[in-house]
């Protein structure tokens, strides 16, 4: 399949998260026009099993070829966790499958400087095991430990006010033994920038945090501009959809998107 | 269709939080075999929208009629808010129908003391505004205050241990002015019975707090001695559904059911 430069790129994550990644790519490459779709109908996936989150991330992928994308970007940590490997290998001749996990992981092991780092995510992602074994294969001597975090995700969208509550949470998971000397902290959920600076105010100065968000979006400049398959003009609005449409969804889309969105319904699960 | 005593009873959630309720229900009649289906590949409903609730509980029935339930209880509050009426119109000469709000209500209704009524739950159960109307048909001199508290689920859930945090996100939503001089709060989510105690501490001793699993599993026993319908033998072990399986769903029935459950994967949602 010849593709073009004028194509969309598809975003998908299991519901609105994702869209600070969308946010990421449009600020990057503001010529692109993106396909978002929201699985808000099966979110959060994160404490899903691995078999449900593939058999959604291959139907979604399907709704975005069906399209017209060029590439898709696995805009969830989850999903890129379990669905990303299987998805490369099943388009790989046909349109180009970006994650949010392996441009983080080469930009840590790219910095000479880290010999230990944390990592926080949901349930999914880290019972993957799926940065330890990229680590593993591309810097065997780091050091890692990875923790479960899966109250944050809610709090950050309940767009929750006390900032003495959300930094209670955050101190049980943040200041514990297991992350004392880390040299980075990789925020392995798309939700997780939202709170960047919260986590930050927990760490000692010389951490470095890493967000996802900005490396995946560069991977996708960087291999779109080398397959010459960037646009040079936008061809027409972006469009979001998600599988479950609430009010409340759209409301929170400011939270993640830095504006409000206009989200339209997708039926794509048939119900019997 | 003619029911007969030794008929199992179908308990339906969005996940294992219903446990709670089948809970209540295994207790108060040990003679019942109950058929439990948690929907944990939508889990939670809580943020769903009512359209894809009622769709959910419309075929979940399904299941349970198929596998010869005499009655159907659902053990949620955001389901029986939107799909209790139509499920009830839908099969009312076929088999018995039962939600988890409409016995609380005749409790509170009941009580002489209560003039004044704080209703904590999901953002589905407190915007379908089921409990204002029904207390309007019933009661309608009462004073209501409903307030979504959308953190406590996932807290509750994911086994939150320091009660520091816990209480942090209690106290913001517990103690507000709207919340000042109720007789009674409500329960309103079949999780929140476990953090009952916590609840209580925060209010005035003379606050009565409504657990709606108890009220639920006594309108099961009235309604079926009153049909003739209690069985007087348990058939067979009772069975778990989920549909979807992780280990950690598996764990976490520990909390809700008192014991670690066994549980078995239904695949009713067809993916394309």
């Amino acid at each position: 399949m010849k593709l073009n430069k004028s194509q969309p790129i598809g975003v998908f994550d299991s519901g609105i998260g994702g869209l600070t990644v969308a946010n990421a790519i449009s600020k990057l490459l503001p010529n692109e026009k993106l396909i978002y779709f929201g699985d808000t109908a099966h979110l959060p996936y994160g404490d899903k099993s691995a078999r449900a989150i593939k058999q959604y991330s291959y139907i979604i992928t399907d709704f975005l070829i069906e399209k017209g994308c060029k590439a898709i970007v696995i805009a969830c940590n989850s999903a890129t966790a379990v669905s990303y490997r299987f998805l490369h290998e099943m388009y790989k001749d046909d349109i180009h499958i970006f994650g949010v996990i392996h441009p983080v992981v080469l930009a840590v092991t790219q910095d000479e400087s880290i010999k230990k780092i944390g990592i926080i995510g949901t349930q999914a992602t880290v019972q993957s095991g799926v940065y330890e074994s990229l680590f593993k294969q591309q810097k065997p001597e780091l050091e890692i430990t990875s923790l479960a975090t899966p109250l944050l995700a809610p709090m950050i969208e309940a767009g929750f006010a006390p900032n003495s509550t959300i930094d209670g949470v955050l101190q049980y998971y943040i200041n514990r033994k297991e992350f004392e000397d880390i040299d980075a902290l990789i925020l392995a959920c798309t939700h997780y920038p939202l709170i960047k600076d919260k986590i930050a105010d927990l760490l000692p100065p010389h951490v470095k945090i890493f967000d996802n968000t900005i490396y995946a979006a560069r991977e996708v400049q960087l291999e779109l501009q080398r397959l010459y398959l960037l646009s040079n003009k936008k061809s027409s609005e972006n469009e979001f959809y998600v599988s479950d449409y609430t009010e409340n969804f759209e409301q929170t889309t400011q939270i993640f998107y830095g504006e409000k969105i206009k989200l339209e319904l997708a039926k794509i699960w048939k119900l019997s």
